[in-house]
């Protein structure tokens, strides 16, 4: 059987002193973030097992945080959620999920519930505004840390992506490929990441000097039935355009499907851009050209935030860090004739 | 502003007594299991709100139950996730999930950090050997339930699919269309369901007077890139199947992706059918023949087992709940000439 691992062998392979490495794993001071997440990272890499139970005693942590999202049936969030997990797994941290339908009552209880299972952070997804408990959470020295949809409040800190940006980029392409009718499926305006791809679309239009129609701008939620819906509108209201960017992928394949059963060519008439990469827009025959979130990175991020929190209780860092998305050109959109500017 | 509702309008409302609602509601004896349920659903309905602490403290129950799985970005797993929340809402339990990733040592975690939150239950789908640590929740007197991937003990509850049917019935199905060559991608075989469903393939064959041959048995995992090595695999050998029936939607789809490339005609040259009824199965423009475990369903049913245990405190129900499985026919097999026996 092979020996377990102690603090010695630790600090042996790191050529530090073993005060130094019971410091870095029992929290305490007087020792470097840098040196501690090095500690920490060796001990998981060396299958060092401390008594956690003991841990959690002496440093009145319950080694849980906590996730809660509007859903976990999205390719996007499930992923975000893999991505904490990832990056506390050597810490660790233990991750509890939970799921709010968007329901503002719903995220409330929750946020209680993972109050009173004492976790030591909370990671939310917000699509309500329940700043009364953000505020809450935040007096009572739990690191809150919001991604993907977050909230006004300052002392939070958040991970989100530049979804104007992305609303951007997406309709900058249908132009540069020779676009001229451009409808936009918007998602619900209310909820502020879909406002911002909006204008990043009205954004584009401008600079490339199309006029906007609002007849061409359709509020669909996340389904294939509401694309659908969508296309018949246009269609009834006899302005078929030549380009539409979805906000939402699962309403860009609603969409697809309702145009290709009109016997309308994909991308030779009409281009189709959705948002998010789900998964089958990369599965289906005819893959979909879509915007990368990069959700992995996002819970990364966002566990790296709560991480940096832990190494420096007294001064609380605020961090609001903002990615890049990315546009993925895949067979709904033509190919780009002049050169993109 | 709208008057709150109270005990006593739902007595009112029930015509049973005050003392009878008040019974229901904090969960005393002497009140038969029908007479509570229809309070407590009459009182959901009636937006009537407890002080949920107050009950708490009362009752020594977190309302906190804990749902564990191996993953949750699955169309199956998500579902059932929703299914459990669904039954358990009116009853005011919230709903935490944790995801496993199949490793053993983080199940166990898992079901120690949900113990340690106190939780009413545990919902729990594994594919570990964890028996004692399901002892000693059921020690515990903390009811768990599991589905979809159960374990030997007799004393836990359960709720899965006829797996072994699901497997009969593809087969039988791809047999009476004509098929005469079927191989089987059949999952990691230490997993009892996917075991169930390869032995369901081989009876169909028996029933069917098809002899087995071990070489178009291949085992894959749930991913694209398994399902298209499995046909390279049988093209190398040169033993190319009429029909290909997979244990996994994921490698149903990798196989008919590297069947099209190689320029096979789906279904007339061969047919496929998968297994779990993933939402991209139906999205396809070629949706695929596929098994629907009824996750929805069996995540009622699991919670609803739960229940029953919680109005009979004395005398522990077990139950053994199993689901048949169903055939969903779409665009990956052929129509059948003669009569399904």
């Amino acid at each position: 059987m092979q020996r377990k691992s102690t603090i010695y062998d630790i600090a042996a392979k790191l050529n530090v002193s073993v005060a130094t490495v019971s410091r870095a794993l029992n929290d305490k001071p007087n020792i470097s973030a840098k040196t501690k997440k090095l500690v920490l990272k060796t001990a998981a890499e060396m299958h060092y097992e401390q008594n956690l139970l003991a841990v959690a005693l002496k440093s009145g942590r319950s080694q849980n945080v906590g996730v809660i999202v509007p859903r976990i049936d999205s390719y996007f969030f499930s992923t975000v959620i893999k991505g904490i997990e990832e990056a506390l797994n050597p810490y660790h941290y233990n991750v509890i999920i939970c799921q709010t339908y968007r329901d503002k009552n719903t995220e409330l209880t929750k946020i209680e519930a993972l109050l009173n299972s004492q976790v030591d952070a909370i990671f939310i997804s917000t699509s309500n505004d329940n700043e009364a408990a953000y505020e809450r959470v935040l007096e009572k020295n739990v690191p809150l840390i919001f991604f993907d949809r977050t909230t006004d409040i300052e002392t939070a800190s958040s991970v989100t992506i530049n979804d104007f940006e992305g609303g951007y980029q997406a309709t900058k392409h249908l132009i540069n490929s020779g676009c001229k009718k451009i409808a936009h499926f918007s998602g619900d305006q209310n909820i502020p990441i879909f406002r911002e791809r909006f204008l990043g679309y009205r954004k584009a239009l401008d600079d490339f000097a199309i006029d906007y129609n609002e007849n061409l701008v359709i509020k669909t939620r996340s389904s294939l039935e509401e694309g659908k819906n969508a296309v018949k509108n246009l269609i009834s209201q006899n302005i078929l355009p030549d380009a539409i960017f979805s906000a939402i992928d699962y309403a860009a394949l609603g969409a697809i499907q309702e145009l290709q059963e009109g016997g309308y060519k994909i991308p030779e008439e009409i281009s189709v851009i959705g948002f998010s990469n789900e998964p089958f827009t990369k599965f289906m025959e005819l893959s979909i050209t879509t915007i990368n979130q990069f959700p992995l990175e996002m819970g990364k991020m966002a566990a790296q935030i709560f991480l940096e929190q832990l190494d420096s209780a007294d001064a609380k860092i605020i961090k609001k860090v903002v990615l890049n998305p990315e546009l993925i050109l895949r067979k709904t959109t033509k190919e780009i004739s002049v050169i993109d500017k």
